[in-house]
């Protein structure tokens, strides 16, 4: 099941960018990363050059940064000094990867980008969306992603999946609540911009779920 | 020698702090650290509660943070990436150390704060006050140091002194143009706002340095 908020056309997107910039979204254990697979060999398999990468993290530096910031830790990490390390790592990789690539007219296929920021540390920590928008401004410019897939699942099955496969991180230790709140401010973003996204329901088994997003890759590819 | 712009005291400053909080500012080598135990017993002596403390650093995460930023890469780190860690790590020192210090009625005392980032990825790496400002205003709302002392040294002197110290880190690797913009943007900053800075020349030999620092101390104290 693929929806949108109006049916809008991906392909009449007026970006400038040479490739395109897709962003796969979702919270915990809704499969980010085992679809990223499915849409990588998918696209590779179309002959789309293409760069696959990750936030946080994306180059040796912002690597570091993500491990700082999944670390669970005795000490208090307060909410700005998480949201701006999450942007540090962002702007190098923006611009260590994300634009080379795009610059060299490969897309750019990215597990997480700034939604993920607008969704746990907006609706789940409840930092504001504005100096969220701000941070945004100053580290992309006007640079968003061109599709930017939401898997969406209800909170308790994505945490079952997510629980049995690794110890859980920092931001995994949260209550059921915060991912709720995440859950919905990712529906908040497709509510309010539908053009640049597509939820698939990541409830149903995998082969449904790859359809789905066959479906909405098809809709991009020329 | 110590001099500010027009004589103001500095014990008119109006802060509503409970404790007074002093940072310790100025190029490579100058004297910040070899300083800073001397005002630190000097107030001490004088009965005031102390908080001694740092920047990048002051907390186990900012202190990670810290060693990410002066850590030598092949990677070629972005300039706003930098800023970011940086406002990152006061962030956390801010609101782990530095506000509950002042909040029990301690002074603070920093080697290095917020000029610093003015000075170096402003004046130095030449990145836009404004968004150093719009950052400095996010993570610090109106808190702002009573006194900043700007140890001030010739270039060449200052980076002589800190070469002969340990192995250099990725700042002190810049060229000497770099630290002449970072030296006049510390003048930049004393000129635009006087009554927080004092100036003292660290050319002079140390007992010379720290009969200033006294003078300048005996203002701030009761
Ligand atoms: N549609 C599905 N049906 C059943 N299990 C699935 C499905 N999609 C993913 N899984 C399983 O759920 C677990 C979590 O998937 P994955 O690691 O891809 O999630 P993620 O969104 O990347 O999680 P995180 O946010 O923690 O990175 C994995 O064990 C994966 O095999
Ligand atoms: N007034 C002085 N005269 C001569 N040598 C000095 C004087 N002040 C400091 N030094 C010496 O200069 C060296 C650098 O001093 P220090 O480490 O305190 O500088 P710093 O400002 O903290 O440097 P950095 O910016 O690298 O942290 C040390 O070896 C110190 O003993
Ligand atoms: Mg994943
Ligand atoms: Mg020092």
């Amino acid at each position: 099941m693929v929806s949108d908020g109006h049916g809008a056309s991906l392909q009449s997107g007026k970006s400038s960018q040479p490739g395109k910039f897709i962003t796969l979204e979702g919270t915990e254990g809704v499969g980010k990363t085992t679809n990223l697979e499915f849409i990588q060999s998918y696209l590779r398999a179309k002959g789309v050059p293409l760069c696959v990468t990750r936030e946080p993290g994306g180059t040796p530096l912002a690597e570091q940064v993500r491990e700082l910031l999944l670390a669970k830790r005795d000490e208090t990490v307060d909410e700005t000094a998480e949201l701006l390390l999450i942007f540090a790592a962002r702007a190098q990789h923006l611009n260590q990867v994300i634009q080379p690539a795009l610059a060299r007219g490969e897309w750019v296929l990215s597990d997480r980008f700034t939604d993920a920021t607008y969704a746990y540390q907006g609706a789940g920590r409840g930092l504001s969306c504005e100096v969220i928008a701000t941070l945004e401004q100053l580290v992309q410019g006007e640079l968003r992603p061109d599709l930017t897939i939401v898997l969406d699942i209800d909170v308790a099955t994505g945490l079952a999946r997510a629980s049995q496969r690794a110890a859980l991180d920092r931001f995994e230790l949260e209550a059921v609540e915060f991912f709720e709140a995440v859950r919905q401010g990712y529906q908040a973003r497709v509510t309010a911009n539908p053009d640049r996204y597509r939820v698939v329901d990541a409830g149903q088994d995998l082969s449904a779920v790859q359809s789905d997003l066959k479906l909405v890759l098809d809709q991009l590819l020329p």
